[in-house]
C-alpha cells in the first residue's frame, strides 16, 4: 500500500513528534494507551532482536550470542532527585536513563534495552510529559539503546521514574568493584564536583541554567564508551560510578576489594567554574567535591604495569582520565593534603546519599 | 574457618530472617546499605547463572541457552493499587511481584530474575518493610525467580514498589496477544469477580479478611504453570492476563488479531461467594465480574481442532479453565445474555483502569 508510506504518520521525520494536544492538557486528559502511543511515537523502528515489543504482555527479545547481560534498575523522584521547578522535563528525562546508562558502563557493559515505568501525577502537563520522553529518547538513540516496554501508573504524590536497562558484555571484558589491589593507580574521569555546584546554583536561582555547573548537574553524561574500551583493553582492574560521589565511590571499590587507599588532593580534577562557585560561598572546593553526588564519572583501578594500556582507552574514549591516588594494602581510606607527606593524612568525608 | 558455618548468621534456617530491630523504628533509621542487607537476609543462595548478584553497580547473569527473553516491568503504587490501611505489608510485597509474574504466564514463559525498585516513605516501618519483602521473596521462592538486583529511594510521597522481571520461552512455545481467529474458542482460567468484590469487602471493612474475596484481591495467584502448559502444549493461539479485568482482555485480544468475540454471560465462572457479594449489594454480579480489574487469571483462545491439546494442560495445570465465548469474523465484541440468542447481545461493558 504506497499510501501508508506517503502518510505524515509514517515517515520518519514525524514519526519522532506525537501529535499535537492542547497547550494546557494534562496527563490525566489521556487514557493510558494514548500515552503510550505519545511515547512510541518518540521512538525509532524495533531493531532485530526485538521480537516483541510495546503493546504486549511483556517485551521478547532474542538474547546476544556469547555475551553475558547486565541488569540494573534505578529511579529519580520528584523531590528527591529533581526539582520541576528547576529541572526542564528534558533534563528529567535524560537525567532518568543517564543514571542507568552509568551503572552499564562501570560495568564495561553495551547498553541494549530499557523498560521505563512511569508514575505520573494527574496535573503532569502533557507537554512535560513528551519532553521527559524526549529527552529520554534523545540518550538512548545516542547509546543505540532501544525502549522495549514499561508502565504508566497514576501517582497521588510524586512523578517517578524507574528505568530497568539491560546491557551486554564478553566475559573477559566484564568489570566489578572488587578487583582492586594493593599498589593499583585509582582514576577518575572527567571532572568531579560540578554537578553538586550546578544543583546548589539551580536550587538558590543564583546561577546561569546554561552554564558549565548546571548542565553538569542537568544533563550527566554516562561514561559508556570509556566504561566499555577500560573492559575491552582490560586496563581497569576494577570499576565503579560516581552516582554518591568520589568519596563514596573510592570506600565501596576499596571495601569491595579488601585494600585502602590515598587520595592526593592535589590530583582531584576540579574545573575552575566549580572551584569558583565552592570558593565564592566560603566552601571548600575539594571537600564539596568528595563528598557530593551526582557526577556520574567512573572511577577504576590499574594495575601500575598495564598501565599503557589507558592509553588505547584514552584515544578511543569520550573523557579525559585522572589519577587520583593508589591502593594500599593498609585498609583505611584517607586524603592525603600535601603531596608526598603521611602527616598531612585525613580521614575521606562522607558520600552523599539521596536516601536519609 | 570452621567458625563462621557455625555462626548463627550464615545458618539456611536463619538466613532468611532479617536481624531484629526495635519496635517502632522506621526505614529512615536504617541507612541504604542496611535496608538492602535486610532484604539479602530473606533471599537464598544465588542460582549458577547468576555471576553478580545484590552489590555491584549491576547484576550480571548467564543467558538461558536456545530460549527468548521475556521482559516485564510493573508498578504498585500507594492510594493507587493498594491502601495499607487494609492491605497487609506481606500482600503488597506479594502483589508487586504476581502482577508481574501474570505477565510472563500470559507469554508462556518460565520467570527466572527480577530487580526490585523501591521508593520508600520515611515513616514507614521496618517491620512493614521486612514483611513487604518477606511476601514478594515468598512467593518468588514458589516460582524459582531469584532477585538478582534493585534499587531503593526515600519518597516524599506514596510507596510505590517497581518490580522487573525476566523470564525464558522457546521460540516456539511463545504466546502473544495476536493470534486469535475467527472460530477460536475463547477461555479463561479461575474465576473472575472475586478479587473486586474484595477490594470492595476490604475497603468498606464490610468483610472478612480471610474469607474467600478478600484473599483473592490480596494474594492474586498468577496462573505462570497454566501459561507454561499452554506454550509447551501449543494449545493457545493467543493469551493475554486480566490485569485490567475480563472485558478489557476480551477486547484487546480481539483487536490485536483482527477479530471480535461473543462472550456467552451464562458461561462466566463467577464463584457463588462472589455473586452473594455483588448481589447483597444491588449489583449486577456479571457486569461487576466482567469490569472488575485485579483478576489476574489468563485469557486466551483456542482452535477447536486442537482443543484435546487442553486436557494435558488441564492435568498439569494449576486451576481449572472455563470456555466463555468465540472469535468472530465480525469484529464486534458482544455479550451474549441468552444462551444461542444473538438478539440478546448487547456490547461488552468498559474494562477497569488505574489510570484516570
Amino acid at each position: 500500500m504506497p499510501s501508508s508510506g506517503d502518510s505524515p504518520a509514517s515517515t520518519p521525520a514525524n514519526r519522532l513528534q506525537p501529535p499535537a494536544l492542547p497547550v494546557d492538557a494534562a496527563v490525566a486528559d489521556l487514557s493510558e494507551r494514548e500515552l503510550i502511543a505519545r511515547i512510541q511515537q518518540q521512538l525509532p523502528a524495533a531493531p532485530p532482536w526485538l521480537l516483541v515489543g510495546i503493546g504486549d504482555d511483556a517485551a521478547v527479545v532474542e538474547p546476544e550470542r556469547n555475551r553475558l547481560e547486565v541488569l540494573s534498575v534505578d529511579a529519580v523522584v520528584e523531590g528527591v532527585h529533581f526539582d520541576r521547578r528547576f529541572t526542564p522535563p528534558t533534563a528529567i528525562g535524560h537525567r532518568a536513563l543517564a543514571v542507568n546508562l552509568s551503572d552499564l558502563a562501570a560495568m564495561g557493559a553495551t547498553p541494549r534495552l530499557a523498560l521505563l515505568s512511569f508514575a505520573l501525577p494527574a496535573a503532569l502537563p502533557c507537554r512535560d510529559f513528551d519532553e521527559i520522553v524526549a529527552g529520554l529518547a534523545a540518550l538512548a538513540r545516542r547509546h543505540r539503546l532501544h525502549v522495549v516496554g514499561g508502565n504508566l501508573t497514576r501517582s497521588p504524590g510524586p512523578l517517578v521514574i524507574d528505568v530497568t536497562v539491560s546491557g551486554t558484555v564478553k566475559r573477559r571484558q566484564l568489570l566489578t568493584r572488587s578487583g582492586a589491589r594493593p599498589g593499583d593507580e585509582i582514576y577518575v574521569t572527567g571532572s568531579i564536583g560540578a554537578a553538586t555546584a550546578g544543583r546548589q546554583q539551580l536550587s538558590d536561582g543564583a546561577g546561569d541554567a546554561a552554564g558549565h555547573n548546571a548542565t553538569r548537574f542537568l544533563y550527566p553524561e554516562p561514561r559508556v564508551r570509556t566504561g566499555l574500551l577500560l573492559g575491552r583493553n582490560r586496563a581497569a582492574t576494577a570499576a565503579i560510578d560516581l552516582s554518591a560521589g568520589v568519596a563514596d565511590g573510592v570506600r565501596r571499590l576499596a571495601e569491595a576489594g579488601g585494600v585502602g587507599a590515598i587520595i592526593e588532593s592535589d590530583e582531584l580534577p576540579i574545573d575552575d567554574d566549580t572551584r569558583v562557585w565552592f570558593t565564592g560561598r566560603g566552601l571548600d572546593p575539594i571537600a564539596e567535591s568528595l563528598s557530593g553526588g551526582d557526577d556520574y564519572e567512573l572511577l577504576f583501578a590499574v594495575r601500575p604495569r598495564v598501565r599503557h594500556r589507558l592509553r588505547a582507552v584514552a584515544r578511543g574514549g569520550d573523557i579525559p582520565m585522572t589519577r587520583i591516588g593508589v591502593c594500599t594494602r593498609e585498609t583505611a581510606v584517607v586524603l592525603r593534603r600535601v603531596a608526598g607527606d603521611p602527616f598531612s593524612d585525613t580521614p575521606l568525608p562522607g558520600g552523599y546519599t539521596h536516601f536519609r
